[in-house]
């Protein structure tokens, strides 16, 4: 950990920002780096793999040694919250609260996650994904970024606060749960199973990722996800394209056809009333969406794309953040094997997933897809719908006080205003504010080429520095809002 | 074989139509039927399946005993002909000729085949497929439509032409391959080896359908055949709709668009020049084929469908005997197991089938749909084609004296005039007319509901003797055409 003192040496080099919010952390952190960096190192080596049941005591094991660090941090009621039941158990989530600011302050719920990704391809790994190193001002480890150091980056925050005022500025609820890489099961149902417990004000999220690192971001929505599967039969079984071609219905065909009339010529959506509810970006929202840097060059080599498509008089931006998308994720119908086969296909599989904005709802969305194959399937073809999920939209509109109070929290710690992003998918963050009826903030310090998910996961320390500073920067700002505005 | 007396109890009973021909095969027919039974019956009970290796020596067996039974009914310079090489052998064929009539008479090459399909799923046979069983004037086993039974038949008018006369009215060439079954893959080189040996004025083949016990038919055409697969590519790698989904191309929505877009919305193919070269029926061909009984809801149930497409203006039996047709055969992109994933497909891969009508091209379609994926694949993604076969169309005009000539043989044994059905795809005649330069004409007794390739394929023993008679009386006919009618 010796590595430590050289966390700003190229290629992350910066120049402090100007600490002068009301906290003086920097003494704080100066004074921390390396044992921060040992616990950090300690966490990281614990291989809480939630996608593997073989990791079960791996998992119990992180959830009981960052309980260790709540308690030692300075919070009460600590506990390890188990999920789902003796005969399927779920991954263990960790919480702990500071509510001395009393029922007067707001309150926040900081919410983050344990467990990590598979390291698979352990080959592509260039040092064991749970031995964290240090190199070049990285630290390497499967879950660096993702998300336990964010994790520790808030925990930190607090705990200096804590260190050096003796009181925190708000109340603090701190939630880390044990299943969000395998779809947070249990989240919904915990969330709900405490009334009380959880309640907050706000509701900061910290598994996400900024622009640069000097391009200080965050996100003010995500969006909402609907999907279905579309199965379709035209004939009882696959008929001899000799004998029949020419007659018969062709189930790859019909849903081909489903498919490919489910975009106008513009590009938008045809499905009855599907943009009725969408909101139009305000002139401050463009504006906002317009100071995000976009490159098209480098976005197509990122996606490894050679042309851009969708919807027309839109920018790029706009489509993946800001419009509802309709894709065909696969389509599948007859023979797929190696040479031909001279058949009818008598059914077929369509699969579509919608990603939706404000204020779009999945059931709506639903009951336009289903009154469109009623227009579109002939009467004699069978058609049945599988719905998958359906998370609704979320939005943390700029002029929420809680997004003004990131907003002045980023730009005191990087010195620069903060760049209003829109993110294309969620996750957690759409039950977090709908179960727990808060606005949700991200705080994420994470970079675009942190490669979560992927051999080489890192988090850059300069990132992990600037973002326990700005966390306590966040505590304080949200701590002066008044009453009416933290329910906002 | 005592169960022959009863071959014409019901449900098949019949009244012998005039037996008023040229040839009187009816006595020999009469005291020949418990002999041809136990012979066909023996070599049914050759299990000669070509598509399973396994079956090497049966093929072998089954062709030792065809030779055998050519060279008992006075056929001269009988062989086994091997196919393949020695790596890789093919299903031997077997050949025999009777070359009595002389230079001056016609000369027919009857084609069949000794191979026969797999038998499963066996538990749906009544009785085992290699252990031939009559019922009720039925001969069930595998092979006993297709084809052995109908070689047979062709063989015993042979036979009995020379037993009651001592000559044939032509000189017949016998020509019965062994892997039919698995698509003829050598037939073309064999008939294309020996320059001379196979020379004929007219092909007969055997292994067809009539249309029912009292709807003597046969077939003018057959459609050809050219099919391709398609992959497209337009990404790297499948993308994260939440991140990706609304810029970047979708390579199964471009799957579909190009399936969708193949026909325009009279059902016709919109491949450039596609129709240039169809020839339209004359009204005597739309004549004929108005005289092929056609009962819609039957037509339905038999392919098990609820309602019927395609090219507007045209009937059924037109669209699937005189229209070309392109056939999504499949369609295959993106995810397609249990449940939803949230990808855009970077890849995607489309099978197309189109049956040929006289005189179009497969070389002609090909450059068709190049020209048109052209038009319509964006510049940016990438496109392979591969194509498979190419089967050009095939017809022999009701007014060919070959044809007129089977017209009558069946009218006089069948006591009706023929029907002249048009066949939506083909086998190896297509080879045998190119390669042979001669027409071929369809002498199938088979029935449809003959359950060729499916259990419980079966025989109709009054089809088979009524058979032997239109055979005998088509190497009549054939005889007595004029040596400018049988090369025209």
């Amino acid at each position: 950990m010796g590595d430590s003192g050289d966390s700003f040496g190229s290629p992350h080099r910066l120049e402090w920002a100007p600490d002068s919010g009301r906290l003086a952390l920097s003494g704080y952190l100066e004074r921390s780096k390396d044992r921060i960096l040992a616990i950090l190192t300690r966490w990281l080596s614990i291989p809480s793999i939630s996608a593997d049941p073989a990791h079960g005591t791996d998992l119990a094991a992180s959830a009981e040694f960052f309980a260790g660090l709540l308690s030692e941090a300075g919070l009460n009621n600590v506990e390890i919250l188990p999920t789902g039941d003796q005969e399927s158990p779920g991954g263990p989530a960790v919480y702990g609260e500071h509510l001395g600011a009393g029922p007067g302050a707001p309150t926040v719920l900081i919410y983050g996650h344990h467990d990590v990704q598979p390291a698979d391809p352990l080959e592509q790994w260039s040092s064991p994904p749970f031995e964290p190193t240090v190199t070049d001002g990285e630290l390497r480890a499967r879950g660096a970024s993702d998300d336990k150091g964010q994790v520790l980056m808030q925990l930190e925050a607090v705990r200096g606060i804590l260190a050096e005022n003796g009181s925190l500025p708000v109340n603090v609820k701190l939630l880390v749960e044990g299943e969000e890489e395998v779809g947070s099961p249990h989240l919904e149902s915990l969330l709900a199973s405490s009334s009380g417990r959880f309640s907050t004000d706000v509701v900061i999220v910290s598994d996400t990722t900024m622009l640069g690192v000097d391009l200080p971001s965050t996100t003010v929505s995500m969006r909402g996800l609907v999907a279905f599967d579309v199965l379709l039969r035209t004939a009882e079984a696959d008929l001899h394209s000799g004998i029949w071609g020419g007659t018969v219905p062709n189930a790859a065909l019909l849903a081909a056809r489903l498919a490919a009339s489910l975009h106008d010529g513009e590009g938008r959506v045809v499905l009855p009333g599907f943009y009725d509810h969408v909101r139009e970006l305000t002139p401050e929202d463009a504006e906002a969406l317009a100071r995000v840097p976009f490159d098209e060059q480098r976005y197509r080599a990122a996606a490894g794309v050679s042309y851009l498509e969708g919807e027309a008089g839109r920018s790029p931006l706009e489509r993946t953040g800001a419009r509802p998308t309709a894709e065909v994720v696969g389509i599948h119908a007859g023979y797929g094997g190696p040479g031909m086969k001279t058949i009818v296909p008598a059914t077929a599989n369509l699969k579509l997933a919608l990603r939706l904005v404000p204020d779009q709802l999945p059931d709506e969305v639903e009951a336009a897809l289903r009154a469109w194959l009623r227009q579109l399937v002939p009467a004699g073809a069978e058609v049945s719908v599988t719905r998958y999920g359906g998370v609704a939209p979320l939005i943390t509109p700029l002029s929420h006080p809680a997004m003004q109070a990131l907003s002045r929290a980023l730009e005191r710690v990087w010195g620069k205003e903060a760049i209003f992003t829109r993110e294309g998918g969620s996750g957690p963050e759409e039950a977090l504010s709908r179960v727990l009826g808060a606005p949700v903030i991200a705080l994420g310090v994470a970079l675009p080429t942190d490669n979560f998910h992927a051999p080489n996961e890192r988090l850059v320390l300069s990132q992990l520095w600037r973002g326990i500073l700005a966390a306590g920067e966040l505590l304080a700002e949200v701590g002066s809002m008044r009453d009416d505005e933290a329910s906002a």
